[in-house]
């Protein structure tokens, strides 16, 4: 038996894989996740088995992995469920470290003879019915989703494959990038627990989304999340009442959603900067706009900035006429990209009175929000705190946020969602101190 | 001075329209308010004044609105701030019955000025700072979003003149159609209770959005909304403490929101079917996010309908093994399009046991989204009960959403969204109960 950090290496990082199952049908499966591993750039050698093709993807098959004469790290499994028992023990002959089994129902007594070909052969394995793995970082994606992002800050782990699938889906429509993708399915062997535990010391994680439906081992769940979430922040979504009990006395830290898309607003705020306190500077093109958001901080650890005289007079030249010199800062209807620039720019004289800044843009004028697109990339350096735009109108405007969230700006096209997340990252700060 | 519905008809459905402070400059509301008016097909006569133009859009243009020798039954007005008040006495020497300011600014003396002109001429005024006025039926789009839809069932009333744009601009990204949209600004004469009484009686309009930030006369507001409520399901925006206050009595019939995307997704839902219990059937491919779904019910008025022998018995020959015959009605991953119309309409034998049916379903397959989307459409007029599909994904599956939507199929790609919209319907159901 290989130790945690080394079987959890074979499944994130493995020098070479089997694809067990192979097939050549557009959308099942074994030809979705062949094809992925391939175009997502493996950099080492992959063997498909097959009974039925001679090769796939122009690479070569062998009709089981006993034929293959290397070693291999990570098999993934999508044969039909009834052959599963038959392959666990071809891998088991073969001394493969790790598995991953895509086919077959997490409620079936599968389960049982999975875990015990596990236990047999000391082979670690996710599923059965895994939505499957995916690294960035090791250019490996054995999931039925085709990934062609450059990756990003959020470590998914799902216990459903079928919504698992929707989940990630959703996500890359919303500019979101995943550093892992991990599903336990029927969690036969591998659990939550060991993932949170390797997710928890990966640099590249910033945050960690996890589906949970069912707790083998409530209590060492809770005690990992313990320990994980002293690193990472976690984002729990489940629809289960059980999960929601036993997690409740943790949920001052521990965000428990029964909505993924909310769940992934929130991840997304921890892929930006730091927010070291709860003073937010408001600035705002729509005084309309900057009341829903003032209506909207009831609840949450977020307080408006006091600023200083000095403020004030230093941004006065920069902003239009009717302004409010007040925070928020309404800089009317009138305010360009160019003015909305100049005020943040000229607030970092006076970093020192508030600790992050809320944009409020409404979009009149889609020739201004390109403007504005290049203008918080510029500012994305420049600016002392972290900036959280809020950009409210139509598509271009989606378009927008979709562009900065994948550029490294975590940006909202809600004002509640924006307000939700800044207050997850505050009140991770405040459950530090 | 004409009786209410008269000068409501005026705004709504003008004979003719004068257009003062007409630009050439696109980004310029006078260039974006006339130019949307040409484009979106007004069919009476528009006349342009100007002091700088012989022609827009070769339209002749007028000096003022004094050389014109036809009546005019409607003016919108987007001059800069200083000239308004001679702007309005030109109008009230011409006997123009409705005037829409869109300049100027909602906090000044100007607004008093406006009241002024108003009552002396019997003139009614929507503004300053009007969003505009928009009427799908009359083809009138006198606002500065250019709307090439054909409107729908949503009318939506917005103070705010720069977060409306943004509004607007959101929900037809969304898929939602309009059929008015007004912008009260100011509020110097027209408030919002006539424009309640008016638009409650249209039954082109399904449901009403309505952004507050100021109450001119809450009692008159709260007994308006009242009745408006009778015919209508209205839904609150705004940010202010008064207004919650105020309005928080009605609470239980009158969402009160922060969030206009909550609003919208409300209000969608009564653009479609109506819902006439509270007895769910949900049908899904997706354990996983019917799980969600039933842990979103908790504080909502929507109950899982309890199935009868009978109604399983029928419907068995329609789904895949490993299905769970409960409702929930899990048809698995491997359930096709095809799978889940057997099924619904397998269920209309059965519609007494249940209200509505909630559609959770994950795409695993863009194509078959595609499929699902034509399924959708057919089924709409065979399905006994109302249908509201929850699709989960991507980019594929929000384009779907979207073109159910303006096919007068209210649909969504979030669960809590879905179970809020439908909770509202139900609400007021109840509530005329």
């Amino acid at each position: 038996m290989k130790d945690k950090e080394d079987f959890l290496e074979n499944l994130f990082n493995p020098r070479s894989i089997a694809v067990v199952g192979v097939s050549k049908t557009p959308g099942k499966a074994g030809h979705e996740i062949m094809n992925n591993l391939v175009r997502y750039g493996f950099k080492g050698p992959l063997y498909p088995i097959s009974h039925k093709y001679a090769e796939v993807q122009d690479i070569r098959c062998y009709r089981s992995v006993l034929d293959v004469t290397d070693d291999i790290d990570l098999a993934i499994v999508s044969t039909p469920e009834e052959y599963i028992p038959k392959v666990l023990e071809e891998l088991g002959a073969k001394g493969v470290r790790a598995a991953v089994i895509s086919s077959g129902r997490r409620w079936s007594s599968l389960v049982e003879r999975v875990a015990d070909a596990s236990r047999r052969y000391g082979m670690r394995v996710l599923g059965p019915s895994s939505l499957g793995i995916y690294s960035s970082k090791s250019r490996l994606n054995a999931t039925p989703i085709p990934l062609s992002t450059e990756g990003g800050g959020i470590a998914l782990i799902s216990e459903s494959k079928t919504l698992g699938i929707s989940m990630v889906n959703y996500g890359l429509s919303e500019g979101l990038g995943f550093s892992n993708i991990i599903g336990t399915g029927g969690k036969a062997d591998i659990d939550d627990q060991s993932l949170l535990d390797y997710l928890s010391e990966d640099d590249q994680v910033r945050s960690i989304v996890i589906h949970l439906e069912t707790l083998r081992d409530p209590k060492g769940l809770t005690d990992s999340l313990r320990n994980a979430l002293r690193r990472k922040p976690i984002l729990v979504v489940t629809g289960s009442g059980e999960v929601m009990r036993r997690l409740e006395p943790m949920k001052k830290e521990l965000p428990i959603l029964r909505d993924f898309t909310v769940a992934f607003d929130l991840s997304l705020v921890f892929t930006g900067r730091r927010i070291e306190g709860r003073r937010a500077l408001v600035v705002t093109n729509s005084s309309g706009a900057a009341n829903l958001l003032m209506g909207s901080l009831e609840g949450f650890n977020i307080e408006l900035a006091t600023l200083s005289e000095a403020f004030l007079d230093d941004i006065r030249m920069f902003i239009p006429e009717g302004s409010h010199l007040r925070n928020p800062l309404d800089l009317t209807s009138d305010a360009s990209p160019e003015i909305v620039r100049g005020v943040i720019e000229g607030s970092n004289m006076h970093g020192d009175e508030f600790d992050f800044i809320l944009l409020v843009y409404c979009e009149t004028n889609p020739l201004e929000t390109e403007k504005l697109h290049t203008m918080l990339i510029e500012l994305k350096d420049l600016v002392s705190k972290p900036l959280i735009p809020i950009l409210l109108g139509g598509d271009s405007v989606k378009r927008t946020v979709k562009a900065l969230r994948s550029e490294g700006i975590p940006s909202y096209y809600s004002i509640t969602r924006a307000v939700r997340a800044s207050d997850s990252m505050i009140r991770r700060l405040l459950a530090s101190k």
